[in-house]
């Protein structure tokens, strides 16, 4: 029971609102960072891992990650309906290292992906520095339109090209958009991929951030056999600095993956802090937490942009850290981002998560200029409050 | 001075010879890691850093590396007679992301890259990765053969085929042959390499540690402008499971580091324990009894490997961890490295060493079968004894 004090003590210190992000000169609706008061100290846990393990944290660590932590992944992923063995575990340097192997192991110069448009914006650059062109499939309520997919890979095939290698998307509470993909359309997604030996790139890092509603089975529970790669994190669970992510896929592509893990194994000593901290009830408890924070936080920024921006639509995540504002027609979210940053908030642009591939498919999803993306993870209710006012005067001074 | 009392006492454990590497089935020979003695209980260190750092080290971190980890090497840099400014350094995960970010720069499918044969053969699956093939290009007493090299690149050339994108060298104790490049031949690649526009990556993780002899200025500290892009790594100063390292290169080199380093910034918290504990007192200290520990292994396996293999010929490094065994014309390595492990010491046979690419250039050095490396990093002055006895019973057993 003594090490759920401190987390008490942090969810007291939350309540009271006093660990809100101080001192910023801007507030941050634009970067995926913990909320600071979520950090933990992580000084006992080094000491305990340190007496225990230091040959093990200070050696090489195996390409394949710590026995221990793959042990725990196993048992973590077997909570949540997937099933995979302990050779169907990578431990990589967070998600987008995660992403980056998936790309060295599949793509060639030329080669094509298909994402949704929009998508999580530091893909593209990882995508293109591999030579990747791109599908770019429309999203509604449910997720990514897999009839629009499947048409695109028609067109793909009637020009004499090959299908994609893989689709990349994040079906629960989708970056940037907020969206969860339904059941059906994920079951629809796993049989034209099946039918086409097309891989599924699962990006999973808000999973366990469900604020409300029932979970849907992961894109990875529903794999027919070795067509998905789950690709998961500690950042958003635990820490982003704490740089470990995971990828669960087929036990030969784990094979390759060990063999491009040009870096050697992931610090031993991050897994082994992990290890420390993440006990099952320490997990549990600390997920709880972020979970009630981000809940709060999410409220918060959909309550202030009803006050304050009528005008504007926004998606209404179940989990996750991010909010999609949809601004009137001719609107420019360009336009909003450049004036509310000298306002003092800083937002993305939704022109930023587009791919823009040149595959020429005409049932590609254009990039729309009248978005915003809000995240809510970083800043506190009260400078999400000053945030949106501060938002709401720019897109005034718009009009 | 209270930070000093444990590294004496690691002195006086390791003078004792107490914490020889004790209980392993076989005794490493074949592996880059530390010694255990020396590696350090960071404990208080994570603690101190935690109180002072804890968001920086948990949210995530700037790409090229947090400004105080990249002032820290610049001003280490600078004591070694190489001046690079803060934007000509970037932190990575090791020094094989080091390596694998300079494929990830400079390599197209079937590009050459230059390496000497034999080489580090960790490198070489990374390059092979890429496309790349090998000029294979040989060493003397004075390491690297430039004028081979040169004729290499003029071979190439007369085939219509371009230089080679870089030269890869490990020019401090080479990896595997132990061997250092003379100040002259330095000169000379520089020379030749600066004529053709070619880049070197110079892998210098012994550098520190120098047992003998007069220190020989980097590569780097001879880059006439942007041609050196240096590769360096805390795991033989503090230790592997750290998993930082550093590249120093020319500014737009870093520029585009930047954008291709998908994983993110290299883990904040990793950087922050470093700095905590490797002050510029203790890194004198720390690097001093490293030096004093691997000289004496060194030594040990000299002395053993003259008294119990007099036949064989091997290197004599004046620092880092390998020594290069050439047995008699017509003895095999890769059966020496097997009768060996069944015999419980583990080593490497030469012939993994070996690029084996298919340039066709006649000058390339051929790969010799009669070779193994011997590292004396991981076993303590015991188990060096009892190795290379174990591994004269080897050598006996074929002739």
């Amino acid at each position: 029971m003594a090490q759920r004090v401190p987390l008490a003590r942090r969810a007291a210190a939350l309540a009271a609102n006093v660990s809100d992000a101080e001192g910023h000169e801007s507030i941050p609706f634009d970067s995926g960072h913990a909320f600071p008061g979520l950090l933990p100290d992580l000084s006992a846990h080094a000491a305990r891992a340190f007496a225990a393990h230091r040959e093990e944290m200070l050696q090489y660590a195996p390409r394949r990650g710590l026995a221990p932590m793959r042990e725990w992944l196993r048992a973590q992923l077997a909570l949540d309906g997937v099933t995979v063995s302990m050779q169907e575990l990578i431990v990589v340097n967070g998600a987008k290292h995660g992403i980056e192997m998936v790309c060295r192991l599949f793509l060639d110069e030329g080669d094509t992906v298909a994402v949704t448009a929009p998508t999580y914006f530091t893909a593209l650059p990882i995508f293109r520095s591999f030579g990747a062109d791109f599908l770019e499939i429309g999203q509604d309520e449910e997720g990514l339109l897999v009839d629009a997919l499947a048409e695109g890979i028609d067109w793909l095939r009637g020009q004499g090209r090959p299908a994609p290698k893989f689709v990349y998307d994040i079906p629960d509470f989708h970056n940037p958009t907020g969206r969860t993909t339904s059941l059906r359309r994920r079951e629809a997604l796993v049989e034209l991929c099946a039918r086409h030996g097309m891989f599924i790139v699962e990006d999973s890092p808000y999973r366990s951030l469900r604020y409300e509603g029932d979970p849907v089975p992961s894109i990875k529970a529903l794999d027919p056999g070795g067509l998905v790669i789950q690709v998961g994190t500690f950042s958003k669970i635990l820490a982003p600095g704490i740089r470990i992510g995971w990828l669960a896929c087929a036990e030969a592509l784990v094979a390759r993956l060990i063999q491009l893990k040009a870096d050697g194994g992931s610090s031993p000593l991050s897994q082994r802090l992990i290890l420390e901290y993440l006990t099952p009830e320490r997990l549990a408890a600390h997920a709880a937490l972020a979970r009630d924070t981000y809940r709060r936080h999410r409220d918060c920024m959909l309550a202030a942009l009803a006050r304050e921006m009528p005008q504007v639509r926004c998606t209404r995540p179940q989990g996750g850290y991010y909010v999609w504002l949809t601004l009137p027609d001719g609107a420019s979210g360009d336009e909003l981002a450049r004036r509310a940053r000298s306002m003092g908030v800083t937002v993305l642009p939704g022109s930023a998560f587009y791919a823009r591939g040149r595959t020429g498919f005409p049932g590609n999803a254009a990039a729309e200029p009248n978005h915003v993306r809000l995240t809510y993870s970083h800043a506190g209710p009260k400078d999400i409050d000053e945030g949106v006012r501060r938002l709401a005067s720019a897109w005034g001074s718009m009009k």
